[in-house]
């Protein structure tokens, strides 16, 4: 290991973090013959005392990346699944707590839905269950030893009004040739992601589950009910909904594509396109991304949503 | 184009289609301020006299892939879209009459689903969606100017029992090392095709809306009502269950993936796995398909799904 | 078992197959220090004596898909991978004569090519390399105990001609506004399958190495040098020069979206557009399939490729 | 628009962004016969004078994203595309310099390189290409009226070692069964992202073409010259080398997913398995990030790497 760069030259470590990533644990929970289902894709990402293990390549502070799969599993049968939040909390607290060099544990979870199959009989709707399919439920938990940060969300819930909506009154360049739009359709694939005012222990937690639920429902109702004179407008409604009435909550972040339903033009074929027959474009689209905060509150959620 | 080379020569030309692929079509219809949707990807095959575009790049017969993609469009508005089923019915009908060329059309379908956001309010519920986003609905409509083929079907409808599933008495050879299994997870991602047996215009059409709604309720209930002592006895009681209760309905094909869920080994850590958590796995994966068919007709749709 | 239903009611059993499908395999071979990779995606289907476990649930018949999956990794040890072919040919000779029921094996492999890295000492270019990420290389292998039939191929081979492409003379009906275009560009994804005239044991097999790249060189080279009036014509070609060259080659079936590239429309902003710039879209697409084959050989590449 | 909260109540904007994303641009010029391509996906992200169309959904400082894609294929024409670093500068300095409203932009490029196909001519080689689907390039140039910031990179670069790779002396705690590995395969798909340190127009700009190829070859000939103690130290390596030999560069971030390759167990069927087969893994996998940046400079590089 003799010719290996040691610091003092010129290139240095910086931030750095890792861990097992997309651990699909499935956990049946059993109420006599009735079973009940979580279905997580979970990620450890951890931080600490690294620089010897990126220089030099000792790997006398790592904890295998192997271990952490192996305590996502062993912690879904030790604590079982209340909700996705409260498992990050369980595993964050216990890399930070249990691992002198580690400092700071974030732990990510997609959240698959599924539903009870509608049968002929009474016996099987018991264990039976097709998935939902809708949006991905998200949740992003990081500890430091001392706070606490939650960050919920969900992606790939695709929603459209096929009224409602205009577009006009917007500035013109030498580049714009768009007439405005009285009647349109409006259709997104919602990202959001919201981040809790819960912050440490003393404080009491959210009922999580409740919190996911009732905040996707304002939020898809926000978009139902809102007349739309642009998207962005459609945006801050939602978030304005959520911070209104979620008192848990103090800052919701979108990324909302605009999936453009172009009206076809049927005239050269002698027929008259009363916005009914749209084609539903691919690319390119336009992507409208913003924070709604509660007053007087810092935003955290970084501008740009990461997938997982 | 002196240097072409022509039939007479060694390669010769044999089966060919043409047409355009995946025309994302949406279709409104205003019923008062109550909006409906429809949501299709249509694809367009055409075959016929075809042989000197191939030799000598003569488009003479050649009706261009860009007016098979307006046809759609304009369909959809001349005659609304009822169904998949129909509206490829539509289509494949023009094609073949009204181009002394085309001899055959097959138009293939996805449909998206859609449902209404529930609202606080009453007015926007009628023109706001949020995509259902579970199977893809499918149709291929095939029509040679004298017969009908019309076989539906869904993919990517994701379902598991979690117990009354077992594995053993199965064959032992020197490769083979796994435990039988007596209470296991069974899930899979169904693709099914199934075929009508309407064939003609003298024959009354099915209910394609009410048939697909059906079919698709006996497939989820056979799978949840059968104690499995295989994925293809699972299969085969999912067929026979359309076949029986289904009487437009001639044949079904599945392809089913074994969606491999392995109860973890806890052990190493004093923990005790009594079925409680599992490790969804991606590849590699069982595949099981099979035909299913009404005793004494012919099966006809081909031994591999494809994806469109 | 007491309810399942029996041969002679209305629904019975037709085709069927299973077995494991995609084991990624990776195998390493050293030549002294210098290393060389086969890296393979192989899906077995196995078909025979399987009524039983569709109609009652008995495994008595069944080789469990976890011994397909072994025999794959112990037979990449035993025999190593000399090309995919006959891996391939190897592992489904296996199935069809050693168990009994099992009257029809096939073997489908995709391959994914690397390259050495190039460095700047001599040593690591041994063993370090880099994912070449053109295009995957396929081949099916299918044995009954009897005869053979290899099908190779190809897909996600990305090719354009930036001139030296026409497409015009074509019909138009009512439903037809596409302009003549003099100057286009042709571009399009490659699939391709192309089945070999080897049966049997009694035949000297093909090197199946060279045969790929000799093939695949061809089916460049003829997309280059045509001169296209059509996407059908420049595919003719492409098969004949095929089955012009390689004698081993008695059929090739092409899947080829037309992989539109439109000529920006930049006169509103002042700008002439001489074919520089060009949008490339998604969906739709024209969708171009065909089969060419040798002059008197029977066509049995079916018309729908599927992707694994 | 009565109805409509303002700022005063709860819920406030922060960081906000739009444009017009994915604009799938290629370019071709002409030298004489011989063509050359630029094939780009462009996505502009205009940030600026915004409140009101959140808040009250008035457009009045919205530039419509539809002229965003105009300036892309218009700007494609009137500058050509030396570079995507370039083409991005030329973008983000006009929306910044044209629009009042507009304070700030980021303009994202990936980059889908072509080579051209050898024929047995020399006509058509001049143009005939074919993709060559290895990494994409990737660059993004943000500008806020005064400082640049050029950030480059590339994604979905496959690399793997077959040895010299090892993995011990690590933590063990009691979720820990790993054993410790003397010989590995090393595999990975590098995601990177390179900082430049030009930041305004006084400066000379680096040759963004030849940074790339250069800084493409250190990583890769890092990867390979490097005997690994951990994936952690191979990262380092990897981006020492660039801060060592590319004084144009201040910081790399990488984030490198370890693709397992289990050595499979072969005892049961009586074989050894001395490092020749592996089952490539798909999840879960290690995920390694970091940062590598030269000695004094601020890190600005996001931990979390977006897929665009």
């Amino acid at each position: 290991m003799t010719d290996i760069p040691r610091p003092g030259r010129p290139a240095v470590l910086g931030q750095n973090q890792y861990g097992k990533a997309e651990n699909r644990v499935v956990r049946i929970t059993r109420n006599g013959a009735t079973h009940h289902i979580k279905d997580l894709n979970v990620s450890v990402a951890l931080s600490g005392d690294m620089d010897e293990v990126h220089y030099s390549g000792s790997n006398a502070t790592v904890l295998p990346t192997d271990t952490t799969k192996h305590t996502v599993f062993a912690f879904a049968k030790e604590y079982g699944i209340e909700s996705a939040e409260q498992f990050g909390i369980h595993l964050a607290r216990h890399f930070v707590t249990s691992q002198e060099p580690i400092h700071r544990a974030r732990v990510r979870v997609e959240e698959y839905a599924w539903e009870r199959i509608g049968t002929s009989g009474a016996r099987e709707a018991e264990h039976s269950f097709v998935r939902k399919g809708q949006e991905t439920r998200l949740t992003q938990v990081t500890y430091d030893g001392d706070t606490w940060e939650v960050v919920s969300g969900l992606k790939d819930l695709v929603v459209m009004n096929s009224t409602d909506s205009e577009f006009r009154g917007y500035v013109k360049d030498e580049y714009t040739t768009l007439p405005e739009a009285y009647d349109r359709i409006l259709a997104t694939e919602v990202s959001a992601r919201w981040r809790f005012n819960w912050t440490g222990d003393a404080q009491e937690a959210p009922d999580w589950e409740t919190s996911y639920e009732e905040t996707r429902r304002h939020l898809l109702q926000a978009f139902a009910e809102t007349y739309s004179f642009s998207l962005q407008q459609t945006l801050y409604r939602m978030g304005a909904r959520i911070i209104d009435h979620r008192g848990e909550i103090d800052e919701v972040r979108f990324s909302l594509p605009n999936r453009h339903h172009f009206l076809v033009d049927l005239e050269p074929f002698g027929l008259e396109n009363d916005n009914e027959v749209y084609l539903a474009a691919d690319r390119p689209y336009g992507l409208i991304e913003a924070t709604v905060l509660r007053d007087g509150r810092e935003a955290r959620i970084p501008a740009d949503l990461t997938n997982l």
